[in-house]
């Protein structure tokens, strides 16, 4: 059991949380008391309740987003509960305001019903500009997901899948280019069809690689349409992938393979590795622990990555979130559309061009062009039909 | 039709809202992110999963409080709904921050279902300290605190309701010193039996003012046991107040009594204020029109205090919200009882207790004396065994 030693820096930094609220209006006066609160403030509620389009610029709405769990699948923890993830998603907040200039409030939920996140979350969107949907578990993501983007006219985003998957698409797009591959031409293992799994699988089709080249395989092995007790997720991936109707391991499967992604947890062994193509790219996901290590990868690999930050290239949710909301947020988006994330994607990945190396094909976590770069590219792709507050 | 006019200054000063998210921890290196966010982080976690009893400690929920709304009945505009209601909201974020330091989030809610309401505040409330209801219709109002307040190991307040009744009691507790009266010697008549009389009329009741002695009345007059169709707050205090049994109107109600408390937003006549006992007592709270303008109530009243900044006397909720949560959450309440709330009117109505006037008889709403003094109140009157986390 772990328990809080006040001398240890971790819990030295966390006591008292890490986030707060502040005021950005002067109330020193009974003249400011007037103009921010009675008798002034019923004047803009008056005019937003004639004009609801005027809502998001009058308020605080226009920059906030709410970052939403139920903390049933939190960092590698698991299912540990709306309190005990409540530190993750501050840290989640702290990073949508330092790189996005988001103001993001952790939203933890006592329920994990698929029927009461939706009910509750459709309930209080109108108390912010976009839902971050956080660490909740797969299956019920994808489901919590798409009732909420259905029902909202504001953004609807799970990280997991889709911050993972537009970094993904950054990083494959760059170790692609360094070695003059076409994404339409690589054979690409997907390892793991949790969340960020089926996210990443989707996106990279979205990008450019070719649908019936991926394999996407679970602890079962590869994904195949004569699988039987697939949840809706993967059988509509079953449908798409694996053109050549292929069975097996996820070792079955890297042989030959041009790319490994992994985002399982599981681990994969070295000989697996070896048997993939020459000039391989291995993204090894998992943390903290790889699915293998990169050092091992880096044997017979030419591009590893990993979602550490101790070694080269590490794939990190924070490179896409910030700026894809921010972007949204300004351009009024109802929705985040697939062509909104690869715009992201591209964003990223042009930030190093200058300075594409193996171990340099996405700019570090805590580079400060990204969010700007992202947040202009993902707002000039958005369907302006898809605008407005209803 | 109100439009915003951008040269304006309630409407330049409203523009992006009023409250932004800060962070309370550095993020410049990747040092920091270790630790404020992945891996350090999952320690925090792990150890409140360990332990919730931490939770509020290691987390900014241990200062936090949602302001919840429908819209139903914001300030004197009515129904307004959600998004028109958060212009309110944040002002009372921004208050909650000046006065007590409590870091309040506005939920405004896309409903006015009660069950609804009910269920959504309380999957949501691991996310705070506090819940702070606000600005939602009479009877409503009641059944929601009171099935929110049975169900949540965190302090529930509806502001309108207690807020408001804590500083009339503070205030008339302060008139009453003023001129050597004992509040159970007072005859009280109370106009408007919405959120805020049912309220002001216990709470004075839990201060000392002699039940029977109290006339509530409503738009159909004076409230006794045999009128019909009282709904069941109302019912519950005709079974309590007017002792005697009185039938009749507002102004029969008020011959001879010595305090009038209006919260109703109606208009009562210069000849009933005439009509009450020498020396009265006279608190037109309704905004911005009071019940009684206060010119004409000085011409028969000894004390006079309205909801109005501009004349004196000003009987403003922001005298105890910012400190009965700070207090409540210091000591680590789970509810605010009677006792609490009565203890939060002594320590305003002792702020003035050495400048007590006619024209004095509440500190400022911008007295930075108040919270704290409240606060340090609420603490110390909070039952020992209603503490703790569940």
């Amino acid at each position: 059991m772990i328990t809080p030693d006040p001398d240890d820096p971790v819990f030295a930094l966390h006591r008292g949380g890490k986030l707060a609220v502040a005021s950005t209006v002067p109330l020193a006066t009974r003249e400011d008391l007037a103009i921010a609160y009675t008798p002034g403030v019923a004047r803009v509620c008056e005019a937003i309740a004639a004009d609801p389009s005027i809502y998001p610029e009058y308020t605080w709405v226009g920059h906030t987003v709410a970052v939403v769990t139920d903390g049933s699948a939190v960092l590698g923890l698991g299912n540990i509960g709306p309190r005990a993830a409540m530190p993750v998603m501050e840290g989640k907040a702290v990073l949508f305001k330092q790189f996005g200039g988001v103001d993001a409030v952790p939203i933890c939920l006592d329920t994990q019903d698929v029927d009461e996140i939706v009910a509750t979350v459709t309930a209080l969107a109108p108390s912010f500009g976009g839902i971050n949907l956080e660490d909740i578990s797969a299956p019920r993501c994808f489901e919590i997901e798409r009732r909420l983007d259905d029902a909202l006219p504001i953004p609807v985003f799970h990280d997991d899948q889709h911050g993972t998957a537009i970094v993904v698409l950054a990083a494959l797009r760059n170790a692609a280019t360094l070695f003059g591959h076409k994404l339409s031409d690589l054979r690409v293992v997907v390892s793991g069809a949790g969340a960020a799994g089926i996210a990443v699988t989707k996106m990279l089709i979205a990008g450019g690689v070719t649908a019936g080249d991926v394999l996407l395989c679970d602890s079962q092995g590869i994904i195949h349409s004569g699988r039987s007790g697939l949840n809706d997720a993967k059988a509509e991936l079953a449908a798409l992938t694996n053109a050549g109707g292929r069975t097996g391991t996820i070792s079955d499967a890297l042989r030959g393979a041009d790319v490994l992604i992994g985002v399982s947890g599981g681990s994969i062994d070295e000989s697996a590795v070896a048997a993939m193509a020459t000039g391989a790219i291995v993204f090894a996901l998992a943390n903290p622990t790889p699915e293998v290590h990169p050092d091992v990868a880096g044997r017979y690999a030419a591009v590893v990555a990993t979602g550490r930050s101790d070694f080269p290239n590490q794939i990190n949710n924070v490179l896409a979130f910030p700026g894809v909301f921010r972007g949204a947020l300004d351009a009024g988006a109802r929705r985040i559309t697939e062509a909104m994330k690869v715009a992201a994607a591209e964003a990223i990945a042009a930030v190093v061009a200058d300075d594409l190396r193996p171990d340099q094909i996405v700019p570090s976590a805590l580079d400060p062009r990204v969010a700007p770069a992202v947040a202009a590219a993902v707002a000039a792709a958005i369907d302006p039909a898809a605008t407005g507050v209803s």
